[in-house]
């Protein structure tokens, strides 16, 4: 760790108050400008290669019950610039180490109407800009609630986003595309249905946000390391083009309760003329603590199969049967109740995947509608809905972890909160506990549905709280967690890489519930992704769901080959291949590639990007020679043509290459693929074409020969 | 048990469907009278010995979301009529064995328009009526919520009323005694500043709420058994003396949230014209559910010293220190900071303590302020507040608990959660788990300021829910639980007897903070002790408080034989000598009936009693000849003539009478006593005077001479 500290250029006013102050990142392409107005008000913009990115934008809190905002009347105390550079290695990553450098300017403002200190802290990276409201420890601010946080982000122009509806239940909606003057009149059409929703704006939009301005500035606004604070999102002034920060409100429309010493999550601003440095950036992780679990040797990236798709498409069930309207946890007695014949999670069912992931050499199976509770589980703000740790009837735990084992398969437990989390945190104890006795390392949990504590929200400060205390009290029995509607990941996974993924997207699920835009995983990637990874769930061979369950006519839109790349283009130690064994046997030569793809890695190349459109990336595996390519296409067909310079030189590689045939489709033609070998160098190109909603997937493996 | 089935007499109407049905008391006096209007809404109606106590009153809940509320158009589907008469020993009580006798009116309603099914339960013992609404698991009915109880409770005249304002958060009120016509003028003046309160209406008043009638009736409305439901106020209209259930809302004003099978608390009416028979009710413990613990040997009355009047008074503080502004637990470190010097519970002071209960044969010692984190405890709607595991650094948690056990002392530990719910529930494991390990077998708990999550009070469902979930996770660690600033009590004691105490209602720490009215003591039996054992911390001594602390000038409102004589009185299994030891040091010979009343009771006579004005009461000791006798009065003096013929006859008893002098006033003189014996047998009387505020002690034990 490096803090140098660099000499200080004020520009000073003619009544020799500061009125600015400028930092570079270190490559010098950045420059923020922070300043006082003359009211006293803090003003931050950012340039890039003299550009403007963010206009002068005003900073600052409303608090409730206080005579004084935090807003204006301060003056400068003090200000110092330090620099950081320091290379990290993350227990599991994109790449095997990540370097954290940054410029960083300290403000520390003295409010001269009630004496309280607040102190501005900007890092400005070679790829962004990251800031935070520190309050440290004074005598005249102790206690506070934030009614309002001011933070603007003021748009240089009229910019195409990619963005979702704000909402402070879900960000399961699919993105549109479109000019920012142009969101409010598409929003009603954008909040498309969800089991829990909460919009509260017609431009009202949620991070991380995805922006191009006209002159090709890629520009993305999230935040990073949010703890212990509401999720925030973005309200636009359509005129203006200024957007707001709109913290998630309480039961009592406030936002945030706050102590000193304190501090906001980062507001972070990653910009570049070059898509592919948006999603090479790594200011979420770096702005985040580093990892505080100290042995992290039982952390480790997990490929999955999982009795769930055929819940998802229909085709069986969660619930055991159909005879129970209300169940009561202890009372209701499972063993007088007929079975409904269709419960996905029985032993013989399970034993059947445990086969499956075993011959395939995946590491662990996932069940879900194992435990007692789902004949009425949603819709009725039910507190008791589930215990965590009685399986039912036909789900012999024992039997199934015993056999498990002796394939080699690790079993991925299954956690649905039905957003009852005072329910959850009464039994999570209980619930870990049962796992550590049961051989299980991994959790997927889940929060469909409205937040218990009626009243709550998925996002507000209160629910973080919740998430966060999980994947701590999980650290503490070893436990992995993949969290499902939680709230969107904000680089957490640095400090507790336990946290190994979240939904908190759109996920494939969706394509079994009437699909999702044929390009929605090449925006993904430059806006849920931002924040950590997604257990996006890939891997959908049969695109037409009805062949799975008759009354579901939903339609996965995506070529086959689109869903291999997935494995390369949405980054994640967590990887599911979520189809049905059946489906799977159909193409063995294409699950080949699902087979071998690893979920952990060395490198990362952003080979090219550009979001909505396409998005090839190449990875190489962690501590071995292999590489993978991976391309998700929108939806124009495209051919294209990958440089392997990234190969070691003099190396002889085979490349086996998964792609789209010339007439496949995303909905007309799916399955059309073809997969060929070619022998490559660090000097080879491959061409290839990719499909509308198609991609291709590339394998290179040394030439032992 | 006897469950008889007894002949239904009907009245029939020229239609044809039943118009009334009617069920008597065991002894007759009283009469329940169910009917269906032609509406088919359901009424009931009560009379005892032919007066009207209760008259046609209407029955239901409207229901939130759904078409059909459950208020109309129901038909009789079936009734029947069975008695029961069963004896039940209590684990600890007012007497050691309790009768539970009465006729029970079961009538299954069938609503036309919904097909749903809806029992109504009637329980008419010879003290009162319990009625409840039972929800059966049915087609029609799952989940349902209740957006309002339509109970009515329609009076029969302008009674005079002993009543607190109806409230979500408190019941630490002075009683006002008045017409119920006068109600809504006293409102205003009778909602006291408390640190957590939402009244709602002028005419809304709490249960357990006492009336007198003009012609002598005594009538008692309260509730048994609120588990997993609403805390009912009593709404007045006070045109035509009809109260209606007013349910404690949830932040989105819904009340229940129900699942079938499910039922309502016991409504409960008792009534007597002598007031005494009020007193000797036992319909709410009868009401209760069986005891569910299986074990109770661990089970024992507590009288108990604390290290709190000194805090309460203001003479010693919580809090370590004075100088952390905002603690934070794990991060403050209090090794760093000056200690105040005022704070009560430092190692050297609790073995004073502990001394002098050893000294004089208390059983136990309450610290409080033991554990971190009071320096902000209060009004800042902090979430992680406290831990209730790590002492301060003058609290010697070890050095303490060998002194103690050395002494033959148990300690009482103390977990003040500043109304965090959820820390406490985050906590309450490892709590209870450090309790087991450090050799506490009782807690005090504590509910002070609003509730978190914001947005929720003190009685609501959602809450109520809480204080039971502490009770019965504490008898998994057979702990006993005395929550303060919980519930008001409804029996839940019979069933989870490790719940001995409770305050929930203004306790004596209100005559150090402006003093309570002097007949206090007098209203309380008849109201908050119907629900259970209050923890009052009765036996003051010294009433002068700025003998205590200088800068606290309340008075307390009581001479030294009415705090005697409150140990008899408030019948409680957990008491406290309350006051400093020095106080007790001063008045040895006054003490002594302290340090000899016991906690645990085999038989209770009620000798006198009139709301407001006196109360006499004499009970025997469990398992020995010894009785004691106290008497509380009001605001006139009065002489007194006993009664002794409950005395074994023929046996000979010494009586020692702790009495107020002639000129002993609860203000003036509040010290003024005296101390006689006399020997006495079954058919003694002892006179004696009780001055304004006043009372005495008598203890009676058999003359071994």
């Amino acid at each position: 760790m490096q803090k140098v500290f660099i000499v200080l250029c004020f520009l000073y006013g003619i009544t020799g108050s500061i009125l600015a102050q400028s930092l570079r990142s270190p490559d010098g392409n950045l420059e923020m400008v922070f300043e006082l107005d003359d009211k006293g008000t803090p003003f931050y913009s950012l340039n890039y290669k003299s550009q403007e990115v963010i206009n002068k934008s005003g900073m600052g809190f409303d608090l409730k019950n206080d005579d004084v905002d935090l807003i204006d009347n301060f003056k400068v105390e003090s200000s110092g610039i330090t620099t950081f550079d320091n290379t990290w290695k993350p227990v599991w990553g994109e790449e095997a180490s990540i370097r954290n450098h940054y410029n960083e300017m300290e403000i520390k403002l003295r409010q001269q109407n009630s004496n309280r200190i607040l102190v501005l802290r900007f890092r400005l990276f070679d790829s962004g800009l990251g800031f935070r409201y520190e309050f440290p420890e004074q005598s005249e601010l102790a206690y506070f609630v934030i009614s309002d946080e001011k933070t603007e982000f003021a748009m240089a122009g009229d910019h195409t986003a990619f963005w979702i509806p704000g909402d402070y239940d879900t960000q399961e909606y699919d993105y549109t595309r479109s000019k920012l003057s142009e969101i409010r009149a598409i929003m009603e059409e954008a909040v498309t249905e969800n089991l829990s929703q909460t919009s509260f704006s017609p431009t009202g939009v949620q991070t991380a946000l995805m922006m191009k301005s006209e002159n090709g500035l890629y520009i993305n606004l999230h935040e990073a390391a949010l703890v212990d604070y509401p999720a925030m999102h973005l309200e636009l002034d359509d005129k203006t083009m200024v957007f707001e920060s709109w913290l998630t409100p309480d039961v009592n429309g406030d936002k945030a309760y706050m102590q000193t010493p304190g501090h906001t999550p980062w507001r972070t601003i990653i910009v570049s003329d070059d898509a592919r440095e948006v999603l090479a950036s790594r200011i979420t992780l770096n702005l985040n603590e580093p990892c505080k679990i100290e042995d992290t040797s039982w952390i480790k990236p997990v490929k999955y199969i999982g009795v769930w798709w055929e819940m998802i498409t229909g085709k069986s069930s969660w619930a055991y049967t159909n005879e129970l309207a209300a169940v009561k946890l202890g009372t209701s007695d499972y063993t007088k109740v007929k079975p409904n014949g269709t419960h996905g999670a029985t032993t013989e069912n399970v034993k059947k995947y445990i086969d499956f992931a075993a011959k395939h050499g995946f590491d662990a199976v996932l069940v879900e509608g194992w435990n007692i509770g789902w004949e009425d589980w949603f819709g009725h703000s039910k507190d008791y809905v589930f215990d965590f740790v009685t399986p039912y009837p036909d789900f012999d735990l024992k039997e199934i972890h015993n056999y498990a084992q002796s394939k080699g398969i690790e079993m991925i437990m299954h956690h649905e909160t039905s957003g009852s989390v005072r329910n959850y945190e009464r039994h999570m104890d209980e619930a870990y506990k049962f796992m550590n006795d049961n051989g299980y390392h991994a959790v997927k949990s889940g929060y469909v549905g409205n937040i218990l504590p009626r009243g709550d929200n998925h996002y507000s400060q209160w629910i973080v709280n919740h998430y966060q205390y999980a994947i701590e009290k999980a650290a503490d029995y070893k436990i992995m967690v993949n969290a499902h509607e939680a709230v969107r990941p904000t680089g957490i996974c640095r400090t507790y890489p336990n946290l190994i993924g979240n939904e908190s997207a759109r996920g494939t699920e969706y394509q079994a519930f009437g699909g999702s835009k044929p390009n929605h995983v090449t925006i993904l990637p430059f806006t849920r992704l931002i924040g950590g990874p997604m257990d996006y769930t890939p891997g959908i061979f049969e695109m037409d769901i009805s062949q799975i369950n008759p009354d579901n006519n939903s339609h996965v839109n995506s070529t086959l080959c689109n869903q291999l790349a997935l494995y390369v283009t949405m980054y994640s130690p967590l990887q599911m291949a979520a189809d049905l064994p059946e489906n799977y046997d159909r193409f063995p030569d294409a699950f080949e590639f699902i087979k071998e793809v690893p979920v952990d890695w060395d490198q990362s190349k952003y080979l090219e990007a550009e979001p909505g459109d396409y998005l090839t990336i190449a990875r190489k595996e962690k501590d071995r020679p292999n590489w993978y390519v991976g391309n998700v296409n929108g939806l124009e067909s495209r051919t294209v043509k990958v440089s392997l310079d990234f190969l070691e030189k003099g190396k002889k590689y085979i490349a086996t290459i998964y792609g789209d045939t010339k007439d496949a489709h995303y909905k007309e033609n799916p399955q059309a693929y073809e997969i060929r070998t070619e022998k490559v160098n660090n000097k080879s190109t491959i061409k290839q074409f990719t499909a509308p909603g198609g991609g291709f997937a590339i394998s290179i493996v040394p030439d032992e020969k």
